[in-house]
C-alpha cells in the first residue's frame, strides 16, 4: 500500500504488527478475560481511549517507508517515540530531481504567525516558480561542481536548497505514538506539506485499524474525509 | 513457541515484526543499497553492531506473553524502552496456586552483596520449604477471608506474600532494547529468577534472529548454551 | 520540603531545575522573543498547555526522594518518562517496621471493578487489623530466620508480605511527565494509596510552578484543595 | 559559560541540576549508605560506569542553549532521550547572516563513504568559497523577494541553502544520554561540524562533572584535550 504525496514523495506501509484485536487482547490481560464478540470489543476500545489507557495501543506497530523533503522530515523526526532510519546525504548524492517543487505559493498568515493562508496571485506565482527552478538548477550545478572537485558530500550539500531535498526513511511507530503524530500533524496549524503526509498515514491507519480509527476520529474531531 | 520457567511461569512469543533481513534493509536505507547475498548481509549486521548503529535493530519488534512472579516482574518493568500490559491484581483475585515456590534456597553472597551463591544444606532447606508452604497457606487464607468480608482486592493483597505472586503480562519490545535486557539479565549479577526468564527470551531470540543473536553473543560474551 | 504520606512514608523535594519562567523562556526560543511581563507570560503558558505544546514543560525537572510501599511503587514505576533509583531489597534487609499498615479497610467497588469504596464495619476492621499484624509478625519472623540461616536476601523476601514493604527511591521527572503522572494518579480511579502520594507531589508542584499548576488544575479539573 | 563554535554558532550552559555527588548519592539509595569521602565516591562512580548502572547518571540534567546550522541540528535532534525547543523558521525570518560559511573544504573520504579527509587545494577552495558566497546572496535575495510578495515564511525557505541556516535551540539532557551523545559525536566518524559542537559540550561536561568525565574519557578513550 503506497500513497503518493507532494510532487515526488510517498508513504508506503512496509509491515504491521497486530490489529484492532491485538489492542483489545492486550487490555484484556488486565483481567484475563476473553473476547465476547465485536460489539463488546469495540466498546472496550472506546473505554480504553476515553480513559487514557494508552499502553494497549502500543501493542500495534506500523513500519512505514517514506520519501519526503527535508522541510517535512525535520518536523517528523521531532516525534521521539518511534524509530527512524534515514537515507544519509553524507553517503548518497542528491540527484537533480531530488528537490521538492511546490505547485503553488501560500501567503503568510498574519494572525497565526507560524502559518499560511490563501494563495499568491497567478502572475507572482509564475514569476516565483521560474525563480525557484532557476535557483534549484544553479544550486545543483554548484553542488555537482564541488563534488567533481572532490569535496565531501557532507559539506558540498551546503550549496543545496536544503529544505527541498527529498530523502527516504523508514519509520517504525506504535499506534499510540502514531495517533499523537496524527493529532498534531493533521491539525490546521501544522505546515501544509507535512499535513499531506499525515493524511496519507491516516488513510493507511484507517484501513488497518478501522475500529481504533473511528474512535480516534470522533474523539479528536478528525475529519473522516 | 512457549517455554516453561520456574515452577509455574512461562514465556511465549505471541507475535513478531521483522527478522534479520529487516534490520539489514533498514540500515540500507542510509545508502539506498540492495542486498548482495547472505554473506554481505551478515557482515553489514556485524558492522552495525560493532559501530553502535542501534536504530536498525529497533525495526524488529517482539511481542511476548509472560507469566512471572512479582519479584521478577518488578525488575523487568524497570526496562523503560518497551510496552507492558499487566494483569491487574486490583481486578483479578490471586488464586491459591498463583505463588512462586523455589525448589531450593541460595545463600547470601558476602562479596557481591546483591547476589547469592551456593545452596543451603538439605536439612535447613526442608525446614524452610515447609515454613514457606505454611506461610503461603496462612497468608492466602487471610486474603480470602478479607475478600469474603468485602474488602477491596487492591487492599486485601497486603496479606499476600507479594513478591511470590504470579501475574501475566504482555511485553512488546524492539530488538535493540531486548538485547539490552538480555545483556543485563543474563548476567551472573542478575537475580537467579529473572535469569531463568532471560534464558527463555534468549532461546526465542536466537531462533528468530539467528544472525543478530550470533553477533550479539560473540560481542557480549553470552554463553550460547 | 518533606510531606508525610500513609503511616511511614513521605515525599521530599530534593532538587529542582527551572521554574514557570523557564518554561516560558524555552517556548520563546521559537521566535526569539523576550518577556513582556507576568501577564503575557501567563497567557503564553496557557496557550502552550491548551495547544499541546508539550516540550517547553520538559525544561523543568523535579528530583524527589520518596518512601513508599511496594503496592505504590509498582504503579509509580510504570511511568516510563523519568528516572528512578530504588533501594535494593537484594542489598538491604527489610526491617520489622518497614511494612505498611492501613488505618482502615475499603470495600470492593462492584461497579468499578478495579476500585474500592466505602469502608468496612468497625468490628470486622478490628479483626482484620489484628490478623494483619499477626501475619506481618509471623512473616517477618520467618524472613529473619531464613536470613539467619544464610539465605540470600533476594530470595528470603519471598516470606514477606511483599506489597506492604516500604522502600526509598529517587525520582527525577520533567514537568510534562509529572503532570501526566498527576492526571492519572490524582484520579478517583487510581488506588487510594498512590493518590495520597500524588497529592503530596501535587502540593509541591503547586508551590514550585504556581502558574503552570493553576492552568493544569483548571484544564484537567484537578481539585485545588 | 558560552563557547563559540564554527563561524557564528555557540554552546551555552543555561542551567544544571546536580553534580558528581548527586550521581553517587542516587546510587547509594540502593543500599541507603552515606558518603565515606571523595576517594570512595569516585570508586563507586567508576563501578557504576563499568557495570552499566546507568540510572544514577540520569539524575544530573544539563540545559544548554545552542546556535547551530541545520546540518548539525538535524543530526543532533536524532538523539531522542532529551528535550528540544527550537527556533521556528515558520515564525522567524532567516536573516542574511544566519548562514554557515565553512572556512575550508574537506575532501570525500573514499574508504569511509560517509566521511571526509584532507582538504581541497587552495585555488579550488578560493573558487568554491566565492561561489558559495554568491549562491548564498542569490538565495537570500530570492527568499526576501518571496517574503516581500507575502509568501509564507514556512514555504519561502525553500529558496534558502537550508543546510546552512543557523537556528537557536534549547536542549535539556541527562548526563547518561549526554555521554551517549558525546561518545557518538566526538567520534572521528561523526561529521566535522557536529564534532566541533560535541567538543564544546565536552568542555562544559568536564568542568561540571569532573569525576564522571574522567572515568568516561578513560573508558571510551576520549581524548582529554
Amino acid at each position: 500500500m503506497k500513497i503518493s504525496v507532494l510532487d515526488k514523495g510517498w508513504v508506503e506501509l512496509q509491515d504491521l504488527l497486530g490489529d484492532d484485536l491485538a489492542i483489545v487482547n492486550a487490555a484484556r490481560v488486565s483481567y484475563l478475560g476473553a473476547s465476547k464478540g465485536a460489539a463488546r470489543d469495540r466498546k472496550l476500545l472506546r473505554y480504553l481511549y476515553e480513559h487514557d489507557h494508552g499502553t494497549p495501543f502500543e501493542m500495534v506497530v506500523f513500519k512505514f517507508r517514506v520519501k519526503a523533503p527535508e522541510v517535512v522530515f525535520r518536523q517528523w523526526v521531532r516525534h521521539r517515540i518511534g524509530s527512524f532510519n534515514v537515507q544519509s546525504r553524507r553517503y548518497t548524492e542528491v540527484e537533480d530531481d531530488d528537490l521538492y517543487t511546490p505547485d503553488g505559493w501560500r501567503l503568510q498568515d498574519t494572525e497565526n504567525k507560524q502559518g499560511s493562508k490563501d494563495t499568491l496571485d497567478a502572475e507572482s506565482s509564475t514569476l516565483l516558480a521560474r525563480e525557484l527552478a532557476r535557483i534549484y538548477a544553479e544550486c545543483a550545478a554548484q553542488y555537482r561542481r564541488a563534488l567533481a572537485l572532490g569535496v565531501a558530500r557532507e559539506q558540498a550539500r551546503l550549496f543545496l536548497p536544503g529544505f527541498a531535498v527529498y530523502s527516504t526513511f523508514i519509520w517504525a511507530v506504535n499506534a499510540r505514538s502514531l495517533m499523537n503524530f496524527l493529532r498534531l500533524r493533521l491539525d490546521q496549524r501544522a505546515q501544509w506539506e507535512i499535513r499531506q503526509y499525515a493524511q496519507a498515514v491516516w488513510t493507511i491507519f484507517r484501513e488497518k485499524l478501522p475500529w481504533t480509527a473511528e474512535i480516534f476520529a470522533e474523539k479528536e474531531q478528525i475529519a473522516w474525509d
